[in-house]
């Protein structure tokens, strides 16, 4: 009977046993479970950001060191924060890979060094891409390999004109076809612009000067709004860092400062993906800088910004050195759309034509040209795989200009653009090669033949031998796409309408 | 008795010598008026021909050598003569002075030798103020000080389409804008250009190639005649001496006959007083001539011609060298307009873009571009003191393109054309001097101001202080003149449509 009673008690005792185990093992998972469940998830390519209380005596924004290096596997990351006001540190990471991300930062306050953590970097949202890289030397696409063909329009300053304005401005960009948008940091004082911003980008001293050693958080959180509220959009944010149109000393900082806020606005505003950094507006109306200010800005911004966003800066009238390694691509204001294949070749580099004169009715003729026109030079550019961007500056009675405040579109040209966009995007993977001037495609495959002022009635085509075509004939004002009867190969005729401004849009059929 | 009878006899005798010496002199007078009645007239600048009955054997062309001194006071004006066929040898001279001029021939034949004549030139028949010449610098003149403002065309070959479209040519032209033709001496052959002309230059020898030893007079007869017909419609004949179109070899002659040739035009046509010189239309693209070649020709008319008419030569690319010393206007092939001032200023002589291309509806750029922007052109050459010309190229069943064959005009822009000829030939006495881009006129008294692709609806001026001016807005395209109301001064503002192609005209007011 003992070994029976014995055999129950160990039996009963094993399976207490595994029951215990079994216990002890689930509550671990589930704890374990639970944590993961806890940690932070942030879709690729969107925020990781991290709050931390620090020091809110003396100046923290020349006192406080902070930083932080993000890690994944063997792979670091590293990025500076920034204050953001009432005691608080941040640092903002742009995960471009799904997994576990873990980080520690860096201070010389111990409140903020050493602190760790992690968070999960899950499947990007739907329909985002990520940030905008060159494709193919002359080319754009997302993160994630879709192409981008940048159509981009104007609105200087209109992160400076309230929330009413601001709010209109981006209703009008959800319905128009803009993918991209040249847009100030700073306010701006020009012709038509004489109101006072919302937010200053510094605080004042007691004596009413700029305090340039104490960034105004308030102007930055604006600013990061309404970049969050186009990458929303699915708009590129070009950013302008500087520019000359300034009557409140913001184009003459010293070096110091000037450098100080490239590092702090990196630190607050490249983890937004859809940022794009522009060095300036019209760089060589900045008299207060030299060559090597600009190449030192590039150089700043190439060094702390962790993602490598895409970096140009604008001209008047002399370009900058297009081709000098840290400019990912050429941001040129020019009229004349001839040259287009002339810069491509010369910078090989993507082009973009961003200011090729607006639509409009001002005095100054760089803002008064016809939606036809202006249309017209957009399909010059993008026939030989270069790009072009819009503005628009017809007289407002309260001087609320599109090119500079943003507001309402009146023009003729934004719907063509529209119908330029889906042409673009519709056609090879790989872009527009050009072909000569105003044809451009890829050989034997596809070609844009635009014939801009020129208006026969009849054009022969001689294309790569054994292979079967279709034609359309697109009228770009009209926008229509006529398609040609038959197929034709190597050698042939069409009949056209004998008016300008048509593309002859001709496709391989396999 | 006797005394008084002796008397009577002396009277008597007296008074029949003073009849017979007034008889004798009546009759001097009379004979000396009939023969000054007799003497040839020629109005200034009209044609003096001298003909001759000279050899008919051997070849006259080559064995006969015969030319003319004609002479004013002690002015001496040597030019050659020409054989005409049928033995007939001619002097044809162009008197530029009222009076009587003497001749004198010379020749290696004693029946061509020595003759000697005289003539007397008359006042110009009314409308008649001499050949074209060079003023103040960039701008052109009749010989009788007349300011001629060029507004030319293009019929490269109308002169070999046989007399009844050619009569048509000269209908149209008649009630055309153009006061100066370009047009082949030989015939044309090229796309829309495959027939035969009614006369060669040469004659054949037995063996069907061209004896280029003998001209055939009737060929430039006709060129004669048709030169005449333009000038009796107070237009200039630019007369294109080479070209490159051609199946007959007339492009590809050896330096002995192409010198001839010009030799042998220059005697026959010079004293046409609206020829103009035009060494050839894109000299670039004739690859048997060196550019030595073109520097002889330029010289061989330089030396022949005894009015000094006006020379040039017409490029497709590369320019000719306008500042060589014989060139006395640019003759420019380019469809910038943007560039006239440059031009301008570089060779220092009046500019005429000839050929920026055509209104007309052909596959070729060169020829399909559309009336508004043919018009377009003119205006930005015009009113930066250039010259633009026009062409024609419209499809036609039966291939008669304006451009090469005349016939009728079909398009927009020679109406327009006409508008902007009344608008220059209204301008400053002086020719309109360039004061920017698409600006012109004289300094304080009278201004254009081309707005061209730019739409304004504003504009404000700054114009010499202390003088009162008058405004008026031209629509170039709807060839309306519209005053601004009121008088301005120094700087002052004015509205405009807000559309494109728009001139304001202002002038001072006394």
């Amino acid at each position: 009977m003992k070994t029976g009673l014995e055999s129950l008690k160990r039996i009963t005792m094993i399976i207490g046993g595994i029951f215990i185990l079994c216990f002890i093992m689930v509550c671990f998972f589930t704890t374990r479970l639970s944590a993961a469940e806890k940690m932070e998830k942030v879709g690729c390519w969107g925020i990781f950001e991290l709050s931390l209380k620090g020091p809110d005596s003396g100046n923290p924004f020349l006192d406080v060191e902070f930083s932080a290096e993000f890690r994944y596997k063997n792979r670091i990351v590293e990025l500076e924060g920034f204050y953001d006001g009432d005691g608080i540190y941040r640092a903002r990471f742009m995960p471009d890979k799904e997994g576990i991300w873990t980080y520690k930062t860096k201070s010389n306050r111990a409140e903020l060094d050493g602190k760790t953590g992690e968070f999960r970097c899950t499947a990007a949202a739907a329909g985002k891409h990520g940030p905008v890289r060159i494709r193919n030397t002359y080319h754009f696409a997302y993160a994630d390999g879709t192409p981008y063909y940048p159509v981009g329009t104007t609105c200087y300053a209109w992160i400076h004109q309230g929330d009413k304005l601001e709010e209109q401005t981006l209703a009008t960009l959800k319905g128009s076809p803009f993918n991209k948008i040249r847009m100030c940091v700073f306010p701006k004082h020009y012709v038509f612009n004489e109101n006072e911003p919302q937010y200053y980008p510094f605080e004042k001293k007691s004596s009413g000067e700029w305090d340039f050693t104490r960034f105004n958080p308030e102007f930055f959180k604006h600013l990061e709004k309404r970049i969050g509220n186009l990458r929303d959009l699915g708009i590129e944010a070009d950013i302008i860092l500087f520019h000359p149109y300034d009557r409140w000393g913001f184009s003459k900082m010293d070096s110091e400062t000037d450098d100080r806020y490239l590092h702090y606005i990196v630190a607050r505003i490249a983890a937004y993906n859809n940022v794009w950094w522009s060095m300036a507006n019209e760089y060589d109306l900045m008299k207060e800088k030299t060559m090597s200010d600009w190449d030192r800005f590039f150089q700043i911004i190439q060094e702390s910004d962790p993602y490598q966003h895409l970096r140009s800066v604008h001209n008047c009238r002399g370009f900058y050195d297009h081709s000098k390694p840290w400019v990912t691509h050429c941001s040129i204001q020019h009229r004349d759309l001839q040259r287009a294949i002339e810069w491509r070749n010369k910078y090989r580099k993507p082009v973009i034509n961003d200011e090729c004169q607006y639509e409009g009715n001002i005095e100054r003729d760089w803002g008064n040209i016809s939606a036809g026109e202006l249309v017209h030079r957009f399909w010059m550019g993008f026939t030989v795989g270069t790009y072009v961007g819009h503005g628009e500056t017809y007289m407002h009675p309260e001087d609320i200009l599109w090119w500079s405040k943003g507001g309402v579109l009146y023009g003729e040209s934004p719907k063509r653009i529209t119908f330029l966009r889906k042409i673009i995007e519709n056609g090879p993977a790989e872009g527009i090669s050009p072909m000569g001037q105003r044809i451009g495609g890829k050989e034997g495959e596809y070609y844009l033949f635009y014939l801009g002022l020129h208006q026969p009635v009849e054009k022969t085509f001689r294309l790569t031998k054994g292979n079967k075509y279709r034609a359309e004939i697109i009228d770009t004002w009209e926008m229509t796409v006529t398609p040609v009867e038959g197929t034709f190969e190597s050698s042939f005729t069409i009949e056209l309408p004998g008016k300008p401004y048509i593309v002859v849009r001709i496709r391989r059929v396999r």
